[in-house]
Formats: C-alpha cells, structure tokens, sequence
C-alpha cells in the first residue's frame, strides 16, 4: 500500500464571528481552500490538469450545516469556491464532532490505494448563525436525540458533565483533588492558547483561580460539576489540509513531509447510559476511546514512548482527563498523576494540546479533527512558530464525536 | 490492489409508510440490517468475531435525517440496532440523493486495502414524517437552497424540468416527440416495477395513454413539462449490501460473487444554470455525469457493449432521458431513437431499471444508491426473482444528488 503524505494546509482565525462579518459558507471555504492550496504551492490551474486526470479530490468534514444554514448536499458546495473545482470529485462526511475524521480517512484509503495523487480535506462549520439556546438544542443531535437532547437544555455540557460524575464513582477519586485536575487542564489550554495566533480565547482572560471558581457569576455552572471554563466555545471557522502520493510529492518537491502512521476508529453505544454499561468489565471509562487509540498504535508498530505529543478532544475538561490513560500516558485512574506533575503541559514529557485544544483554540465542530490533524503537521514539520514544540517526531490525535461515541486516532510522523 | 466482493444484502419494502405504523429509524435500521446478515449468513456473533480482530464497518449513506427525524451523528444508530455493533467502526456519508453511493465508495476502498475485510453498507431515508410542502423544502437542501430553493415550492421538479427545456433546446428536439419520449419512460418504470414485489408502486396504476396525460387532474404539472407521473415518490426505506475480501470471502464461502469492477465520481457545479453554461462545448447536456460514467468505463477496462442492463436514478424522467447518452448507448441527442425502440425496456437489448427504478420502486434519498447496488448484485447471481433478466453478466449503476451534481456509477460484474 501506498504512504499517504500531508503537504501542509491552513485554518482560518478561530476568533472571527463570519455571520457578523456578513460572510457566508462559501466566504469561508474560498479564504480556507485557497490559503490552504497557497501552503502547499497548489494553483487552481494544478487542480484543473490533475482533475483532467481524474487525480484529485475533496472531503469534506461537517456535522450540521442542515441545521446551522440550512444547506446540506455539502461536499458539492465547493464547486461555488473556484471553477477550477468543476468535476473534481467531492462528499461531506459526518460523526458528529469527528466529522472531520471521517474525511481524513477516506481521504488517507483513497491516496493509499493512488486512486487519487492530491486529497484535500476541508473541515468546517459556522454555528454563530443561531443564539445559543438553539445552539445547544442543535448539538443535541449529535447524541441520541430523542433520548438525550430533546427538550434539554444544552444536553451537551450535562453529559460531560456526568462523566465527571463517572469517573470520580469509576475510580473512588477525591472530589476535590479530581476538580482541581480538571482545572489545570482547562488553564494549561487557555494558556497553550496565547501562544496560538489563530487561536478563539487567545486574548481571553482565564487563571488557574478563575478556572476554580466554578458556579460563580465569572465562571457560571454549565453541566453538573462542570462550569464554563471546563467547555470549549462556540466557534466559526475551517481546517484544510492537503494529502498526497509519494509519486505525487516526489514530482513537485525536494523537501520531506510527514506521512500518516497509522489510525484507529470505533464507535462506542450512542447513549451515555449504555456506554457506561458497556465499561463494567474495563479499567478504562471509556474503553472505545482507548481501542481507537490502540488500533493506532498497533496499525504504526508504535507505542505511547514514541509519540512525542498530543491533540486531543477535550470538548470538556472531563474528555481530556479521560485521554490521558486512553493514550497511555498514565493508567486508567491515575490520569490526575501526569496532570499534576505537569507531565502533559506544554514544556511536559507529554504535551497534549499545545495549540490549546478546542477549549483554548476553538471547536467549529465539522472542522476540529482536521484542525488537530494539521496541528500535528505543523509541529512535525517546524511550522508552529510561537507554539512550536522542541521534540516532535511522531504525534498523535484524537477526535471524539457526540459522547465519546465516534472514536477516531489518528497518528503522523516523521518517515 | 484485493478484488471487493458482493455478498448480498436487503432493502425494505418501499411501499411501507414508518410513521404510519409507528415505526422510528431503529426499527427500519433493525429490520434492514438483520434482513441483510441473514441474506449472506453473517450472525450478530460472527460480527462480534470479525470485530474482535476490528475487521469490519459500517457506512452509513442518509441525505438528511437532521431535517427529518432531528437526528444527526447518524453513524452511531446502528449501535441502538444490536449491541454486536459496539465498537464497530462507523460514518455517514452524504452527496444529497447520492449519498448511498458515498457510503459504498468508502466501503469498496477500505476492503480494497485489506483495512476491513466485510464492509456493511446501509442506505435509509425516513420521509414520511413531514408533509409534502415540508418535504419538498427539505429537498430544496440537495440544491444550492438559498439560491435554488428558499421560499420556492418543489424545487426539484422545477429544476428537472428546466432540464427537459435545457434538453429540448440544446438538440433541438420535436417537443412532442421529446415528450412522448418520457412517457414511455415513465411507463416502463412503472410496468418493470409491477414484477418487483418490493417496488412501492406495485399496484399503482399507469399507463402509457396516463403518462402522457400530463397537466390533467389524474396526472398534474409539478415542475415546467413536467407532470406527477414523470416524478419519483417520497419514499420510506433502506437497503443493506454486504461486501468482503476474496479472503474473507473464500474462507467462508464455497459459490462464487460478483466482483466491483470499477467506479466514477464527478460533480458538476451546484447551481443548475452554471451547470448548463458548463455544457456549452460539450455534445452532453451533463458532461460531468458522462464522466463518471466513462471513468468506470475506463477503471474497469470495459465498455458499454459489456454491459447487460443498468440501474439508473430517474428521480425525473429527464435524469433517465439523459443518463441513456451518458451510458453510451446512443449518441447525445439521440437518446428518443434508443426508447422508441425499445432498446432500454426490460427485454429490450440494453435494459434500464429493471427494478422500475426511482419512479417504480421508489426513491428513500439515501437508500437509492445502495438499493440500485443490491439490484445490480441480485441480477448478477440470478436473485432477482420476478424481475431477473435473461442475460446479466456485467451491471452498470449511475446513481445522482441534486439537479445531476454529484454522479456515482459503479459497475459489477462476475469475476
């Protein structure tokens, strides 16, 4: 099988808000496709001689569009951004939150197999088109809705917020030393956050002592234990990011990319309830989450001592503490063990999320599997700039779709 | 690259209205699902089995249950289906009423590279729960909606009936002559759909005197030329195809199955009128869709005098008018001499939809794709029962999501 290489890409500024703007769906793909094909050299007129070969393709990641613009048919809006796309082959895929996931897999099997030399994945989502309230009533249907979303109000947090709840009953955890960890997760990603110039909360006030202050009128409860700055916000924005053949990529360039080591996806019982159910006879919380994760070390013939850092899905702090055995950095039940000890900050043994993750970055959520996915190229390849890592190797992802249901691994490196 | 092997599948009865019998997208995921591992002897167990060694997915392809049945993350359902599926690698995939042929191309491309070695493919679509005004603005979301279908009612009809003026007016047809010419399609699709004990208009009445009484009470105008009979149904339904690895395949079975021989994927610009200034140089009225076709021409090495018969999405009789060029089987512009023939009918040399197709059988967005694969594979192995045509060695599908922008064709094919 072919090596799948990632040429570069682009993200657009997590902190703009496009409907106040008076931009559009297709503003924001023209400005994130074409900076994505600028990073890697690619002209509209490259993309009309590979498609007049049938070598070129897009994926798109969103989750809800049909509901956020009333749109969906979404992988053929592309065709709106540049007449050069006419005929290029082009879908929208779909896990929730993994949305992008899913389009970075199918994308990787379609250069794996050269029916393509160029994949470009396009992630995105604008969900400031709505208030709030209809926000979180729209998120609902990434669970079961009519069981956990209907007619609740932000079903979203309440889960996450019960997984806390979980993990504490799961593992007989201190309360307080559990919610302090939980804390310094959501500080170390407001801070990672600063560093990241396209980051949402980049100019956001949040310390350790704010993150503490959960249930006041500056850190309001959201969902159970869990407050405001235990929660990514509501973001606009788009990810691309551009694959490619070694024939394709030794034909157009000198220098070296990285290539995809390996993935991991599966897909735990859609209810909460059922999935914490289904963890009786595990040590892990969430045992899907930890397969994804094992099926991508396995598929790379690597191990948790090989991978240099981290992007993970904490949607909330409470998924991001649960990544933490899932990856291998601690076991299952000591994940509070690295956070203390600073083991996963951003000059740590194990960084996770040095762009400052959805809760410091932002969480468009059709778009944050392949923003994760970028971010790992960029620090594969010494493009992170002010957040850049000293030792990046080998890094991996994981994008997590409705309650820990869509699990999906990704893991990049070095060739 | 591994062959992909069809082993069968299932579809449910199309004529079935869900929310009439009480029914939710369980029960229907339920019934198809279970209907499909009994056709080709896959037990719960054996999945359980294929996923301990992550062996086997799902794809799920559904156009727009977010607008339906307020459901998204429509992936993860088929874990409420059997709690064998836990852990099983799952997505959705959409292109609008080409969504099926989404979740098939990403099935056949994991088999293909030996990441999975069954691949279950699942088409639904729920419609019946809203009204048919509802219906049709829900629809309108397969087009570029703010454009082409906000506040317009039916767009669909509409658009396809422009397509019969675009047709009439590039090759400067004798209109009677053109219209007539869909009639007689019309009439065939219903006439082959009364040999398919799953078609939904089985015992609905038509013939060919009905088809032409267009603008009549019996038979009203809904989009330009075009009337109800020239117009597939709103639809309830799934339908399941199992695919496997010669591996998987020769371990487990001693017949022989048809083998995917070739795919094309193309999508034309969104926006119908772009769309028709795109075919000015072109002799096709829809020259992306006679790429697709001709790109699996050309990925299987055959050609359409291999072809036996094909399934084809006439969502309009003006979609079955033009794929009849796009096949090959005349020249642009011709394709009135092929009907008038009766070249395409079911005993004629090239037939099309023996099924009845969307206007016979009935046309659940999501399934169609996947049902005209299903009915690609019954004809292939002599499954197709009442409906079985005489020769049937190689099969070709084309298979469309809005106004003719995203065209899939597949072709299979004994080994």
């Amino acid at each position: 099988m072919n090596n799948v290489y990632v040429l570069g890409g682009s993200q657009t500024d997590f902190q703009r808000n496009w409907s106040k703007e008076g931009k559009n769906e297709i503003a924001l793909l023209k400005e994130a496709i074409t900076d994505g094909l600028d990073d890697v050299g690619i002209s509209f007129e490259d993309i009309s001689q590979l498609n007049s070969k049938n070598k070129v393709a897009f994926y798109v990641g969103n989750f809800i569009a049909e509901e956020y613009i009333q749109q969906g048919h979404i992988g053929a809006l592309i065709t709106e951004v540049d007449s050069s796309f006419y005929g290029v082959p082009t879908a929208r895929y779909e896990a929730a939150c993994a949305s992008g996931s899913v389009a970075l897999d199918a994308a990787i099997t379609k250069v794996k197999t050269g029916d393509y030399d160029v994949a470009i994945v396009v992630g995105w989502e604008l969900m400031k088109t709505v208030n709030s309230k209809v926000g979180g009533d729209i998120l609902g249907r990434a669970a079961y809705y009519e069981k956990e979303g209907k007619g609740i109000d932000f079903p979203f947090p309440k889960l996450f917020g019960k997984l806390a709840d979980e993990i504490i009953e799961k593992y007989q955890l201190d309360e307080q030393r559990f919610m302090d960890s939980l804390s310094i997760i959501s500080n170390k990603n407001y801070n990672n956050a600063k560093r990241n110039p396209l980051a949402q909360t980049r100019n956001w006030f949040m310390d350790l002592e704010q993150a503490k202050m959960r249930g006041t009128e500056t850190n309001p409860s959201v969902g159970g234990r869990l407050a405001v700055s235990d929660c990514s916000q509501v973001t606009d924005g788009a990810a691309v990011v551009v694959l490619a053949s070694e024939k394709y990529m030794k034909e157009n360039y000198e220098k070296e990319f990285p290539i995809v080591k390996g993935y991991g996806h599966r897909v735990a019982p859609m209810l909460f309830e059922k999935k914490m159910k289904d963890n009786n006879n595990s040590p892990y919380i969430l045992p899907w989450t930890r397969q994804a994760v094992e099926d991508a070390y396995n598929r790379s013939g690597l191990s948790v001592d090989d991978i240099d850092f981290f992007e993970t899905h904490d949607c909330f702090t409470s998924s991001e503490y649960a990544a933490i055995s899932a990856f291998g950095i601690t076991d299952p039940g000591k994940e509070y063990e690295a956070i203390e000890k600073g083991i996963t900050d951003f000059n740590g043994e194990k960084p996770i999320n040095p762009s400052g993750g959805l809760i410091g970055s932002g969480h468009p959520v059709g778009a944050s599997g392949v923003r994760m996915f970028l971010d790992l190229y960029k620090q594969l390849t010494n493009n992170a700039g002010s957040y850049q890592l000293e030792k990046s190797d080998n890094g991996m992802m994981l994008n997590i779709g409705g309650s820990a249901t869509t699990n999906y691994a990704f893991i990049l490196g070095k060739e």
